[in-house]
């Protein structure tokens, strides 16, 4: 993990904050639980006290706001940031309108297993500091890139020293040695590659569309997954409709991603009281491969709980930033910004299954980002500017100045 | 201006380039001519060689590119930042479909009017740095938001503290007290204003639409600043069609900016060799007020000269990025991203009737950015991502670290 050489101080005072975004309607105004001219104190790495700038109580530390809004960190519940290769001219080729054979998630795969244990890691510790100096203080991290025993065991490795949010996702696509069996690898999945892969990851992820995995074999991975321990996530819905979306509500996932294409009694189950997976959308890769953005406004109109994730990957979207998620969610999906903000922060939190991370009431993990701007609604209305000016994760700088 | 306080080094030499993009066709492959494996040396703030790494000549000081690329400064041919007042909440009505009482160009007005001229310059610095930092080397810079002859001159000095690209926009829009007397405005502008703010100008611009200036007025507008010693350039074409293309061709302005809306004749006229007038493309602002795109195909399909700029502004696009821009014109506009990289340098000097810089000619100016990737294409590919590791201006490094 990327640290700072500077001790951390027991505790530390954010002061003359010009908007607080807490994400706690009990703490501020409105959903976002917004506090105008405010502080923050962290001890201990934890969220201890937020209020009006002038009532805080003392620190060993402070940082000057100076009128300057403070938000959650962001949550970025999907990524795939294990991999090697560059595909580069294959995304030049989509956009150009041109036939690109050597590409495909399969270059990726090829390259990955060709990678060594160090490259991979280089790559996605880069990746990852890439990420937090935009902002993100917790990244899910995926396998899928292996799609054999010891690569996917490999990848989690990796992403294990990295992230608490390790998915495995040997469900990606079927490899090409498995093209004429693809039951035969889901036997494998569901077998040995589990039983390797469970001890690193907290989750288990399908991609379930139509060319990948079916609804039997994906409901086959999720509930073999859930035996080992693994709670459950998919990939659905992204290039038609399909049964992804059902078959995570049925098996309570975590979160059903993508959410392209979906039908009314999709969005109805997603909505549905009791159900409690949220619809994590993904508008980069939609922008990334000029695909249409999901109907967001039904989702948030029929009450589902919505979360905006990178999906940073070679392929279909190769950005970290989520702040571009935002921009886009707001011109493109016609979320306001507020939603687009707490769909990053708290919604990213929900679709992980945390109550640490996503907001800053008291008790939660410090991790905060001070932008250089003086209200959040900037990320959308000045998209492409880097805006984050400090970041700090349990209450740590891990990137940028005050 | 932005300086370092290092002393700057008689010579650079930038090693092991991957892909050193120079928009000369005679130093390298293509249009960007593309050289591999490269090397530049800087001698007194301009180009002194490029050529393959290994052969370069001695100089005082090296910068490893470590194999990421090299592109041109970007030139942003269209900003108008200096300016007082805040529209982040008119920005978030607009996106979320509410009426918005207390916005529009004229509360910009009234507030870079009240506001002093250390507040103007210190806006407008800090806005610089930032376009800076993300690679932009030359930033053109209007009037347009003072609107009386004292504001408006006040106005282009500072813009003039900040760029050699100053361009007075008196003909912005017609302000509030000239509302019943709109002619008189004309007047205003095209006597006593244009003579106080000519000799802090280089450029003249009309804003030639429906609702602002009609083809009469805004031929007028440049007609008045020719004889002053002004270059014209127009906003035309932006919210429906009109005459501004027409116009700015017959008249042979610089550039013609925005033209969302062409028909046959206006794309025959920018493509007509015997016309050097550049079509400024500005997709920043058609993503921040959700308008369509221009039809960037069909101008170049035809032959015409595209340049992109942002139009950093508070009202209709409050981007300083390049790098957006290039994202926005290869997912929406479907320019290549050669193209899209070409527009935003090459095209943005040609708009500026400029030849010493947006290439990388022996003889231009050091004006270079070191990108944090290793092809010039990621700056479509990773959209968002801040991928700028340093930039240099003149040959002095004014942002990043390399
Ligand atoms: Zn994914
Ligand atoms: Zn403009």
């Amino acid at each position: 993990m990327t640290t700072t050489s500077t001790p951390v101080p027991r505790s530390l005072l954010v002061d003359r904050i010009g908007v607080l975004v807490t994400n706690d309607p009990g703490a501020g105004e409105g959903r976002l639980g917004r506090i105008l001219d405010a502080a923050l104190v962290v001890e201990e790495g934890r969220v201890a006290w937020t209020g009006p700038a002038g009532r805080a109580p003392a620190a060993d530390a402070r940082v000057d706001a100076a009128g300057r809004c403070v938000v959650p960190g962001f949550v970025d519940s999907h990524s795939h940031i294990v991999f090697a290769g560059d595909r580069g001219a294959e995304f030049a080729a989509r956009m150009e309108g041109r036939a690109y054979e050597a590409g495909g998630i399969r270059s990726t795969v090829a390259a990955t297993r060709a990678a060594s244990d160090d490259a991979l890691l280089a790559r996605a510790t880069e990746l990852l500091g890439e990420a937090r100096a935009q902002g993100t203080t917790t990244l899910e991290i995926k396998s899928g890139y292996g799609l054999t025993v010891a690569d996917e065991e490999r990848a989690l490795r990796v992403a294990a020293r990295l992230t608490e949010e390790v998915t495995f996702l040997g469900a990606h696509v079927v490899p090409q040695e498995y093209a004429a069996d693809p039951a035969g690898y889901v036997d494998l999945v569901t077998g040995p590659m589990l039983r390797a892969c469970a001890p690193h990851a907290r989750w288990i992820d399908v991609f379930c569309e139509r060319g990948a995995f079916d609804e039997e074999a994906a409901r086959r991975v999720l509930t073999a997954g859930r035996e080992h321990g693994l709670l459950a996530r998919v990939h659905g819905n992204q290039l038609g409709p399909g049964p992804g979306v059902g078959l995570a509500v049925e098996l309570g996932a975590a979160s059903v991603d993508h959410c392209t294409y979906l039908d009314g009694a999709d969005i109805a189950a997603l909505a549905d009281p009791a159900s409690s997976t949220v619809a994590t959308l993904l508008p980069g890769v939609d922008f990334s491969t000029r695909a249409p953005y999901p109907d967001a406004r039904a989702l948030l109109d029929a009450g589902a709980t919505v979360a905006l994730a990178t999906d940073c990957n070679p392929g279909s979207c190769f950005s970290t930033s989520m702040a571009l998620c935002i921009a886009l969610a707001v011109r493109e999906m016609r979320m306001t910004p507020d939603e687009a903000l707490w769909a990053a922060t708290e919604g990213g939190a929900r679709a992980l299954r945390r109550d640490d991370i996503g907001h800053l009431r008291v008790g939660a993990r410090a991790d905060l980002v001070l932008l250089e701007a003086p209200d959040p609604l900037y990320l959308a209305y000045r998209p492409g500017v880097p805006q984050v000016a400090a970041v700090w994760k349990d209450g740590e700088r891990v990137a940028g100045r005050a």
